[in-house]
């Protein structure tokens, strides 16, 4: 089984990838660079399953993972996986902490470990950088006396030892990964969470109709999140998650709201595993 | 008047700092770095206005922002900055386009004019850094063959040329910045857009008695995001932006909402400036 994921090695989507390949017999696991290639590689067939990051309780939801669900490409989630984001401080072999006067990371990251950074930190300049894999990379190959923000598997990739462990300011900061696989190569569950995208006329109270419905079967809403539609400004589509035990509600109310609704797309309705 | 922005100089943000200058005699404009020390530096009274970006048409919305307003600081919204977002690609005086062997911006700036760059610059390296202005920065201070993809300010300020104007893929790539002050130094307008955030129990049904409420009032909901409650998993608070022509219903919907939940703010009714 060919498994695509966002990459480089390091990232926290390539911890995902790697705890879902573990119970798969034969999996092969491909980095991307861009999220849309791997749900199109997914839709035309090339891979058998694709991994995302969609959503952090710090960051948000990721746009380009929701926009090219919504738009773009026409894939199933299967799966969802959800990993607690920690965070080191790792430096080349042989740094100690005392010494560290620069450290690299993503702005989110920094801003995840902003309290302890603070504290341990103080005088320390931080250096924004695209990723917190590519943090890790950039410090193994200075020679200055510099430290990365990043996971144990960056650190071990780029050879660094981890000079503090777990140094984020939050308990609750994790991150939703999806899998997605091709239409038509599985069946829905009708059970666990459920992912649908909808459009309405661009009318007041039209949301609230769908809401309606959504509140008759009794499930429960999770997430909601409007998306302008591209090139229609003013115009939204609306992303919703919602969750039930009961297979028969939510088969009902889905045939209800494709019907009430100009647009309408069930991503997939799939179980969650949590590390 | 103090009016603090989201820095350095040459980002968007700067962008809309200058434009909202113009009209206020004896402006002083000054750079902060983290969004919610703009927003803590209002609420204190250590400057009148702060400058923050909110939501891009293609990024979604940022949720430093979101999340300061909602359950950081108490300040209130008094005007919408809309911006188009233009990219240029610029590099130091007297390159040309066919020498640069490599590309620097912020990885959704790449992403936006993704079309262009692999049209025209097909196998020249691209390089993700944490800002655009950082990028100009990055390429200003090197001698290598490179370019970035940055704003006019950020090129200006740091003296690089531009070598190719406006080319972004969507044309309706927008960023939208929140101008917000000091609770208790202004009165609500009670007409233009509307922001509040509200949380309910957490039961099936609850979000829609509250939408309920804004569709018997005739407003137009705009915009709708659920935010995770900190330290409070799968607990849910929802930010609302909504339109009504008619001050008497803004007014009292507000009033029946604040009444029917358990958390409510209203964060500000103001008006749009679109440039």
């Amino acid at each position: 089984m060919k498994i695509g994921y966002l990459g480089p090695e390091g990232t926290f989507t390539h911890q995902a990838a790697l705890k879902y390949k573990k119970d798969i017999k034969n999996a092969d696991i491909i980095p991307y660079h861009h999220i849309p290639d791997i749900l199109r590689a997914v839709e035309d067939g090339e891979i058998d399953k694709g991994i995302v990051p969609f959503e952090n309780s710090i960051e948000g939801t990721v746009t380009f993972t929701i926009d090219a669900l919504i738009f773009d490409v026409n894939v199933v989630i299967d799966r969802e996986i959800i990993l607690p984001i920690r965070h080191n401080v790792a430096a080349k072999k042989g740094l100690s902490k005392v010494d560290v006067e620069k450290i690299f990371s993503h702005p989110q990251a920094l801003a995840q470990c902003r309290k302890h950074l603070n504290e341990e930190f103080k005088d320390v300049e931080k250096i924004q950088t695209a990723s917190t894999a590519g943090a890790a990379k950039y410090v193994s190959e200075s020679d200055g006396r510099w430290a990365a923000i990043c996971t144990d598997e960056a650190a071990a990739k780029y050879g660094l030892e981890i000079l503090e462990k777990d140094i984020q300011d939050e308990n609750h900061n994790e991150t939703r990964f999806l899998v997605v696989s091709k239409q038509g190569t599985q069946k829905f569950a009708y059970e666990g969470k459920t992912s649908i995208v909808f459009g309405t006329e661009n009318r007041p109270g039209e949301l609230y109709k769908i809401l309606d419905i959504i509140a008759i079967w009794d499930l429960n809403m999770t997430k909601i999140e409007s998306r302008p539609m591209k090139n229609e400004l003013g115009k939204y589509v609306f992303y919703v998650d919602m969750e039930s035990a009961n297979a028969a509600d939510i088969s009902d109310a889905l045939k209800m709201i494709e019907r009430k609704t100009k647009f309408f797309k069930h991503l997939g309705t799939y179980h969650t595993i949590r590390h």
